[in-house]
């Protein structure tokens, strides 16, 4: 049996929803669909979960809403009309889009959270009356049905692991196909809460996990994932196979096709996982692998950028006498998590994800900070450039280094930042963010050509 | 004025403490004078401290230390011998160190710091009678009567900031030489509390800030500070001035020559720090000055390297989710202190310094972080080689960390860890330790040669 997980662009309308079909029929295996909510038609569109902030941000502020609501109805009508259903079909989705608005949520954040969700729930209800009208009985199921549960961060959730019992139970008929929305499941309380942004991938793993999946096909709109970023080096290599742990690194750190936490349910099942072109679904794609299922000979999988991080500096002498441990309880108590924090004897940087921020947090902790470890220097840098090279082959090897900074110093580009040790597999590097295409271009050439 | 400070090998025995009474009485600006207990006199000899530690080791067991008393006693006779000092005065001092067994302390930490604490205590009383006897009139103070108090630290004290405002009302007459014990002061309990081992330089710089000198001049028993260790690097490159920041990342990292926390009043002050030979007083040794006061155009100051640390390693999913700072609770719950804590997405190595731990506050370390946190691997590296690669012409410059892994590469050498950009003036790498001493070498020779 697999899981198929369906992003964004590969069901942005009818179109492209009956490739999807096509995929799913050709292959009885593919019984649990996981799907996302309608992404880009094109380049300049707006994804549908986007209008349904924009439509949450209206009902909270008070604002007229009924436009915005027009332009949701008619993504899902687009869809409806293209496989011909009938008009009860959506007159019940809109009236669910409708509803949204006048429903009590438990905060802002669960409001949200029920908004955004609906762009996959919505979706998942219509495309199961889409493939059965077109032949292919599909049934929907909502993660509430599977004892899909999770913790009380609304926008920010993570499964709690009895929901893999809960799920165990849940029967799965041969033949069936079930079409799951991804991004969301239930708290204890029975609110609707999302994993971060792009979370159908951390879905479909689940699933992949809960029913001991042979394989996890996530489809997307590459035909594999390159070693580095093709926006910024010409032609980069595919990546045929790697492992777990190099693809958890590499999206961590910029490579978006693949959500980083998804890669952990997959880990836990041993699930490999396939990332394929839905519009060219006979390419072979990205295996992603335990370490032991792959013959490695490369010194370095792949290159990833990020602009996503921000960092706050700070110096401060005899910082380690207990001030470091202060620092993260502002941290803590402002509710700002940080995602690394190299130090010197006297310096510390603490790296932050932007998306996981926002101006008033940042503010209240450099005055916290300011007041309570009273540094020397403290420093706000709002763009903070990522580098991550990434390979199983790096693990001990002689060199490693010399063959990232040599490209470097050759190119002119001084280093702000090095962090290589904590993960065997990877080093991650700081460097000004306007230098970063630069540089990756340089790593890349001579690693890969 | 000038305030000079002398190392424990500097007064170890009579003859060279007649070197040191020559140096002080060739300058009348030396007014403030700082002492060690005495030291080796030679290779296989044992310092005074050490002597005292086995003394409160033995009371604390309840163990016969009359032969070890007697030791000690000998140590001082046969200084005060030298010097032809009365009965009565060497009767004082044997009185002083009966008198210790039979004090009450606060703790076992209050008593192990008042035996090492008298190493200092008993030898500047003996010095200035001894310089006083010489014909140069000599007065001990005790740095209680300078209102010299520290926190309640007993083995790792820091100077209460207000304790500068009551030494700056101590007179110093004109033309007065001070004898200072290092390495102590007093809580406000009136208990002695030491500073960390070495601690005697940093009572040095707290008096020359106290009293505003012009210099602090550092005798020790070296002609200048080395940009690598003479033990592993053949006749290396002496350094003729640095900055205040390079001598404290150098130190850290393993130049034991100066005490890292000692830089810290002497920054505040803003006063120059002259590391200077005792047996060649006329050496020009190591000027340590601000940055503005220093022409500089090399890349590297200097090359440290330490085997004093130790680490704790873990691998855990998902670790940034709020773990960190779990473990750093468990790190202060049970009094560990941590020198710096490399991360990855899912890994951490947190560095410690060994000889601020001791192996039961591990194993509960190690069992806390093992319940709470679940990691997937959670590994003690018992030793974890340092390698500190230092210098101002590192801010900014492209290319630095090139020319320190190439020769690396070139040797055979791989790192377990490299932390670059905390401090815009060093490299730090983490090497096995058997590598340490070649890599040093390879890194030596690269850049000074």
């Amino acid at each position: 049996m697999k899981v198929a997980k369906f992003g964004g662009s590969s069901l942005a309308d009818g179109p492209q929803l009956k490739r999807v079909f096509e995929i799913v029929s050709a292959d009885p295996q593919r019984q649990i669909i996981v799907v996302s909510a309608p992404g880009k038609r094109q380049e300049d569109d707006i994804k549908v979960t986007d209008l349904l902030i924009e439509y949450a941000q209206a009902v909270i502020t008070d604002r007229d809403y009924r436009d915005i609501v027009q332009q949701i109805k008619n993504r899902y009508h687009e869809i409806g009309e293209y496989f011909e259903l009938n008009e009860i079909d959506l007159a019940d989705i809109d009236q669910q889009i409708d509803h949204l608005a006048q429903k009590h949520y438990r905060s802002f954040d669960y409001l949200f959270a029920a908004f955004c969700a609906h762009g996959e729930y919505l979706n998942a209800q219509l495309i199961a009356k889409a493939f059965t009208h077109q032949g292919l009985p599909a049934r929907f199921v909502d993660p509430r049905t599977l004892g899909f549960l999770v913790d009380d961060n609304p926008r920010n959730a993570t499964l709690l692991e009895d929901s893999y019992q809960a799920m165990a139970e849940f029967e799965l008929a041969v033949g069936e196909r079930l079409i799951v929305p991804g991004f969301f499941g239930y708290t204890k309380n029975g609110d609707m809460a999302t994993f971060s942004r792009g979370g159908s991938d951390i879905t479909g793993a689940i699933m992949a996990r809960a029913f001991q999946a042979d394989l996890y096909e996530n489809f997307t709109d590459v035909s594999a994932i390159y070693a580095a970023n093709p926006k910024l080096v010409d032609h980069p290599q595919a990546i045929a196979q790697m492992t777990y742990d190099e693809m958890r690194e590499l999206s961590y750190a910029g490579f978006a096709v693949f959500h980083d936490e998804a890669i952990i349910p997959a880990i836990q099942g041993q699930i490999p996982i396939n990332i394929k072109n839905t519009n060219r679904p006979n390419d072979p794609g990205t295996m992603i692998l335990p370490r032991q299922a792959i013959q490695n000979t490369r010194p370095v999988t792949g290159i990833a950028n990020s602009n996503r991080f921000a960092a706050i500096y700070l110096h401060r002498y005899l910082l380690n006498k207990d001030f470091t441990r202060q620092i993260l309880e502002i941290l803590s108590q402002y509710g700002l998590s940080y995602e690394h924090m190299p130090s010197g004897i006297d310096d510390l940087t603490i790296i932050l994800d932007k998306s996981l921020t926002n101006q008033e947090q940042i503010d209240h902790v450099l005055a916290a900070i300011q007041e309570q470890v009273q540094p020397d220097e403290l420093r706000w840098i709002p763009n903070y450039g990522i580098i991550m090279i990434v390979g199983e082959g790096m693990r001990n090897r002689v060199g490693a280094m010399t063959d990232i900074v040599t490209p470097l110093k050759e190119a002119g580009i001084s280093l702000q930042m090095v962090n290589q040790g904590a993960s065997e597999i990877s080093i991650m590097l700081g460097i000004q963010p306007e230098l970063a295409a630069e540089a990756v271009q340089a790593i890349y050439h001579n690693l890969f050509q």
